[in-house]
């Protein structure tokens, strides 16, 4: 019974069939096929505004080419401390960049608020002492398994685009944060003043795909040279964005999405006061002190720990195949657990 | 009739298969499954020697990581002048290591020679002014479709030890090389002493996949920190590394390198006085001039040009999964176009 | 009367005399000269334990360059959120040791805690996905003015040791320090466990000099290739290597650092209630308030601004040139506007 | 009697007094002093327009920065086999780049031709698959004594501007140049097309000071973001600035140049049938043979070894500062061993 993470999880069957049916015939390579060409339309009408899309296989590329081609190697880059981009990645967007500097912020629930980032901004007046504001990232859904709304994207936006920052959003777990909202994906992304998405979909179903996704089309700029120069052009690309288009036109990003976020809710509410934040997607972390952890390790629940070490954290991810049984004694022990 | 690349092919349906195999239930990520840790032990067993292998999604990746390893960033990297790694890959090589530099050498067939090597290397005394010998990248079989013989690795491999070098080898076809051959894996590569292979998969019938393999152990060193950084460690990793057992466990590799080869000699064999090198693998090179080149493509071939603009010349690859019916109809037209 | 910085000095007489000894006659370049030949040596008597060291002519270079030598860059460097190299440096040590990860910590009057180091070193466990702990760099004198003791030192290379770090120690103004505390230079250095030393001489009296000093000599490894490679191999290195000689051989070192501390300890005093910290080198931290701030620069004072905007925060520097008049009128200020 | 290297010689007597003169009272530091601010007119008439101008203290960091200004880490920069930048940096503009590619070409007498750099810009076309051609890199005088005469300039800068390259110029020994030419130091650069020239004076009588120049202004960008991250914005840059301004004002440019390539010219005219190249700057190079390169040490000079191991190659520098008896002793025994 695996709680560590949605990475675990298996590709939907809508996807493997959709690399099935790629599978056919001889097509250019490098992304020349027309699996890759339709990838800007499909996933335009998706955000409901016109996009530039390229099609990568892991999250940390993503990101990591969107934030070097927002930024130069003496950019300042501005995310929560619990960022996927700074505490996950071994320092990937400095390699991409050639060493933009990550300021690490502070923040509720997992979220940046404007008030943080102009303070830091302030930090890095413009001359050649100090590296240059030039990018906040943003996660959504964030690190702590909340959802940003579509004002708090819209104010930090704001702020950023009268201090001259873009805004990169990292949405390795995007489509849960959507499906918990309820709104259109273009709520909060460009219609908020997101440039460009790191747009996940390994997480929620595929095998290995993500989409960065320009709204701002001018900030593509030098994106293809940076993604072929880092071994990120696919050769059979029309695999990968076969992936894409299958995720976004079956469903399967909505009907994953909400089916973690469901039983995501499950198991906070079977958490009750050793649940730490909002469960606004497929995370859920809990306060349950070692003893518990290791009585529930015991009972044969795998999770990851969280937080500093014997802190008693815990975080368990509810994956879109995660078997309801599972989830039923998960909360079963968990609620136990919670009364004991 | 496309004759463009090997890498316009489809995925065998045995890779697939794998893929789908391997698709159920949840697993650790990140390399940490079954799939990815047989990987050391069936490469092992292919190469004859023990091995430490990691899987990756592109060549240009399995290249520039091995590469990076092996060198500093004021290391020299020689290559022939139609390395892949020189010529096609927006200088990755140059931006994994953090700017080392490539040195391109000339060689009769694609070749490099160890007389070549040894001339660039002296011209780097071992003092700060300038950057210092590293690494010797090989490509087998080589970029104009021709092979290397064991003794030929072995000549050039004596010499980088003599000079403190590292061997990489870029075998994006090396199942070519050693179909044609006729000879066991090891004996192209460790017993001739090489110390690293890119070992590709994808060209010869994997959906993307790439084992970066060490036949030097010493040599792996921080490979898996550099392989994070730049985003290619896949999260759901257990579908590259079945890609990788499949193509090996299954003789893939073997029967559509065999095929490809032989499609390839037919077509060589059609060129007759037009062919350029030594058909060794599957890509045929011919001298055919623009005229009888744009008559090809007027009876539906497509290829790419090669060469200088106007030279006439032209590479014709034959997949593992060309149809013989188009193969047939290329022999033909050659034929004619050779008599007229 | 400009209090701005000690960089807006001129250089000690002792030193263009230096400058002007050393211009006689050819001598080979790049290092190999005999003045530069004599900087182990002399600097190894000075600190009284056998060195290695290096001269350039930047504080951001010599920083950088030990830096980048201590840390792969998929090292996390610890320092205090005042540091030169996190604030003022415009991310140079990112640049020259390939984008590794400053991690800013908070510390009472500029200094780190072995405590602060410790809980940030456990979030960087030991695998892939996060940088991995290399350096603790330590600024000596602070940047608020403050100055470690060798107890306080010699904690935090304990723990650093313990997890396997380096220490680091930004040196600008290393003699103030030494000049204050009436210890050895080895004092706080190499018998506090500090393994590299960027030992400044521009700020207190040299036209362009800065000595990276290595105590552990098994961590110099590749210094003199990033030196080079960075353009900080300077060929007529004659005049670099005998500003240093001079520096510490004549005594400028310690006669500067003394009247420097001794002029910045008489504006600390007339600051009274309004200083921010303790002055135990030659900068003065004080909290005036932007009206008086404005006029002691109506008054014909040069000062920067200190903290945030508004803050009223203000720092004075003492240069080692600074006239007694100059201070005796600004203490002068500073104590009616006190009284005022 | 030393003919290793102009960067054996001293500083000129007007440079030192120079800095003697600069170093009186406090100025702001990094760049903002008097000094340094003159420096954008002061070369500006030199050249006869308008250029931007900045002040390091290495010509590998002129030519490091103003080709990592002008080239993207994709770039190709385009130079002679023979060029400093690719044999006597250690990578620095990799370093400073990120990773551009160095493509080394062929020429007579150590000068490029239109006609080479045509061909190796058409290896590289327009898509991502290989590096982009940014820069042409021209040393004068040639690192084999040579001179371009303006016209050649030109043609190779036509030919840059056809195919959207920018033209760098690596003037370590400029001075020599013009001097040779006897023509306007704005007909061997802007007049020509240049666009950024490393104007060299530390061969040429400074201590340790160069400028790159802009003449083309947009092309300026982010160049002073580079320098400082490279730690190559001197803190006393007055020091720096005023060398250059004396090196130019007073003449020593002129006057060193001419006198050093004087005595070039009498010991190429001693050298007789063995001399290689023609003599156009201070540099002589000879095909002396081994056992008469031995004799001439024996003798009492010093020079390097040229070419390949054992070719009997040497060359002989003429510094401004090399004494007449020495040039003489040099050239009667040059004379007496090519009559031997």
């Amino acid at each position: 019974m695996r709680f560590y993470s949605d990475n675990t999880a298996t590709a939907a069957p809508e996807i493997l069939a959709a690399i099935a049916e790629a599978n056919q015939g001889h097509t250019i390579a490098y992304g020349d096929d027309p699996w890759t060409q339709r990838l800007d339309e499909v996933l335009g009408q998706f955000f409901g505004t016109e996009v530039r899309a390229f099609a990568v296989t892991t999250g940390t590329a993503a990101n990591s080419l969107s934030l070097a081609t927002l930024s130069p190697p003496w950019g300042a880059i501005y995310a929560h401390e619990e960022a996927h981009i700074g505490a996950d990645e071994c320092g990937a967007p400095q390699f991409f960049s050639g060493g933009a500097q990550l300021v690490s912020l502070l923040g509720a629930n997992g979220k940046l608020t404007p008030e943080a980032i102009r303070a830091a901004v302030d930090k890095h007046p413009a001359n050649v002492h100090t590296v240059q504001p030039t990018v906040v990232s943003l996660t959504q859904a964030t690190e702590l398994g909340t959802a940003y709304r579509p004002d708090e994207i819209a104010a930090i936006s704001k702020l950023a685009r009268e201090r001259g920052l873009a805004v990169q959003m990292d949405g390795a777990r995007f489509a849960n944060a959507v499906a918990f909202l309820g709104c259109h994906p273009g709520d909060v992304t460009w219609r908020a003043g997101v440039d460009v998405l790191s747009f996940g979909a390994t997480k929620n179903g595929a095998l290995a795909a993500e989409a960065v996704v320009f709204f701002n089309l001018e900030r593509v700029r030098d994106f293809e040279f940076r993604r072929k120069r880092a071994g990120h052009l696919i050769s059979k690309s029309r695999f990968v964005a076969a992936q894409l288009l299958a995720y976004v036109e079956s469903g399967v990003w909505q009907r994953n999405a909400r089916r973690a976020n469901t039983l995501a809710q499950q198991i906070g509410r079977a958490a009750g006061s050793t649940l730490m934040y909002p469960v606004e997607a497929n995370e859920v972390f809990v306060r349950l002190g070692e003893p518990r952890k290791a009585s529930l390790r015991a009972a044969g629940f795998g999770f990851y720990d969280w937080g500093p070490a014997r802190s008693g954290e815990a975080r368990f991810v509810a994956s879109w195949d995660q078997r309801e049984e599972d989830v039923a004694a998960l909360c079963k022990a968990l609620n136990e657990s919670e009364l004991a």
